[in-house]
């Protein structure tokens, strides 16, 4: 038996410039995911009421369930109401206690109703209206027949905070109430410091074993992902099948999965931190402050994070971080026992547990025949040993800093484990 | 007259899962707007035969130009060819001199070219190849009537680096061929530390006089961007008008503009700081490293960026930025006082002209009823005088430490001008 289908529509002559990609579907996509519903297609369209008309006439023929975003407000551009209304046949009524409603939020703000406000008030006859606490413009349900089909049309405003919060709060159990029940699971592994392709050919003659497990694998800011899905009569089945696949390819991927719950890297080493009491500073050069930035971005980070230096220039690896000026002298900055001293140096001053050295160059300039862009070295000390780990990273300066900061991360890791 | 219009189908079944949004139409609008053809819509769709054929169909009925990305693989779901042939009700050729040139691609690989790999070699009737210098599948090219109107059909290759250079490489030319011709404007405008409604109630008025002039407002990441479209008869009566409406905008939001050059703020002030020769250090609390390292994301900073501290703890507050432990304990570390502290120690230390301090509640935990989450203060130190501004931020943690950095960015500025 196929599943329920669904397509996406995007309203709004922004999301048509180069400037703006629709999000909001990500967000609909994983929950309509999670009820066994497929998104089958995604439509992205300006504020035109024929146009919008007929993008309407054209998802209800090829989706059980369409989901406009967009569109609802209060302005001349906003005709999702009214393009529904016209493929359904149908009219529209204003509602009293929605304009109610408007005129108390309007009121409580000291600013004045327009008229134009009004229309966010009319409700296409046979919807049911879902409230809006996030906004002015409400949502509507309707449940209907169309060319002798059952469909569900989920008209959302175009807000990320609005459209998310409306669909837990009002969309998801009416769905819950049409789509027929299955039981998904999900899982995932996140890996990093492993390229795409070889993730893909050792780990596809796995799952490849499991056709009931839809396998998706992604690259993205040097991490590869591997997200499993499936689809069962229990909800115990469909555990133990991700379960099983996920088991299997993290066994393959061993020392490059860093996390089985969807974590970041630097969630990871804080946590790892963490349960060992342990702390940790940064002196950076190249990375320029990327590394602790990324960590200090996590909540609570301050419990194991003490801080540490950037130090881009040679005066301030001597003055953060105790690195003799003749080492410098002698190797240059980008070299193994500046980012050994780097690593100690910062440890010591900061009377951290473990210290990381970062130094290289991130490019585009400054590259030499033995030093080329690309050449980072990347020290962690912990008071017994310091090791130094030579990378030649490839790509643009972004790519090369995002992944010496990964190449740190990963190491504190292993070195925590 | 209505310009032509154009339609972009993004093929692949990764497009619909939760993790990936189509970029690739991004950079396609802003080449298609630059010779004055609109983007009306955007399909996105699975690697499913029957949809494709259907979808395409849809498109050629409502767009003058229908762009396709992805789907040109070597794989069984890769069907745009077969989906197109099938459209136009022709026959696909292999064509020899293609499948040549992937033996040799592959001999040159030590890779065995397998028969899949062959139906990138298909041609549509009535293609023209475009032959793609960075990887295995050809583009095409089909200039044909649908149902008696002329249509354009354009088959790219799904990654983004193929795509692109495709395009320049290949398509841009062909289109001026048949897009009609006009002369295309563009401006922007940067701005900072303004709400979004203040930029639109203060520019609408300007830019409403324009009707001939396009106009996009964009809020992004603690920045709002103005963008202007203009499309004339001759290029210097496109470039007066969106010089004009820039100009008076500007005018209009004068201290909150940072560029009419549609460059970063952290770009602003390396530049400002490499027009006066002047260095900069930081030390940064809440922000994390996060200053610092937008700084150092942009090539050549390490001329006027020395560096700094990250003084997550009290304790490096007083090791890298000499803040009197004394201070911390009367005032607390989020005070007046020690950003004050922070901007002149990180200043004296790194023997920099200017020292930026930056001690705040980023949450999601820690703050108090005297010192919410949100209270920021930011100290900016030039010798001669220190300023502290205490902000109040709004949002998450992540928003709290991006307006922190953003509003550390705009002072400088402010300094610098």
């Amino acid at each position: 038996m196929r599943g329920m289908v669904a397509e996406i529509i995007a309203v709004g002559s922004e999301m048509l410039t180069p400037y703006r990609v629709d999000t909001n579907s990500l967000a609909l996509t994983s929950e309509l995911n999670k009820l066994g519903v497929a998104v089958a297609f995604k439509t992205i369209l300006g504020d035109d009421l024929g146009q919008l008309t007929e993008a309407a006439r054209i998802a209800l023929g090829r989706a059980d369930i369409v989901l406009f975003s967009g569109g609802l407000g209060p302005t001349e551009d906003d005709l999702t109401r009214e393009a529904v209304a016209a493929v359904l046949g149908v009219s529209m009524q204003r509602d009293t206690s929605i304009v109610d409603g408007l005129r108390d939020r309007f009121r409580k703000r000291g600013i004045e109703l327009r008229d134009n406000n009004m229309k966010q008030a009319d409700v296409i006859d046979g919807a049911e209206v879902l409230p809006n606490a996030n906004g002015t413009a409400p949502g509507q349900w309707i449940d209907t027949e169309f060319e002798g089909k059952r469909r569900i049309l989920v008209l959302l405003p175009g807000p990320p905070k609005e459209l998310t919060a409306l669909y837990t709060d009002q969309v998801e159990r009416r769905l819950r109430g049409v789509v027929p029940q299955v039981h998904i699971a999900t899982a995932s592994l996140r890996m990093a410091v492993v390229p795409e392709s070889e993730v893909d050919a050792r780990t596809a003659p796995i799952y490849q074993e499991y056709s009931d497990v839809q396998t998706t694998i992604l690259s993205t800011q040097g991490e590869i992902q591997l997200h499993f899905l499936a689809s069962k009569g229990t909800e115990a089945e469909a555990e133990a099948r991700v379960a099983e696949v996920q088991g299997r390819c993290a066994a393959e991927m061993e020392p490059f999965v860093f996390s089985a719950e969807n974590e970041t890297p630097e969630q990871v080493v804080l946590w790892l931190l963490g349960e060992r009491g342990q702390t940790l500073a940064v002196a950076e050069s190249c990375t320029g402050g990327l590394l602790a930035q990324r960590i200090t971005a996590v909540p609570g980070s301050s419990k194991s994070f003490l801080g540490g230096a950037v130090v881009y220039s040679n005066a301030l690896k001597t003055a953060f971080a105790d690195v003799p000026p003749a080492m410098l002298e002698e190797h240059g900055a980008v070299s193994e026992p500046v980012a050994r001293a780097l690593a100690e140096g910062i440890r010591a001053r900061c009377g951290a547990d473990l210290g990381v050295g970062i130094t290289g160059i991130a490019g585009p300039d400054g590259g030499t025949e033995t030093k080329p862009v690309g050449l980072v070295y990347l020290g962690i000390a912990d008071g017994a040993e310091t090791r130094v780990l030579r990378l030649n990273l490839g790509g643009d300066r972004e790519r090369i800093r995002w992944f010496a900061s990964q190449h740190a991360l990963m190491e504190l890791r292993k070195r925590l484990l």
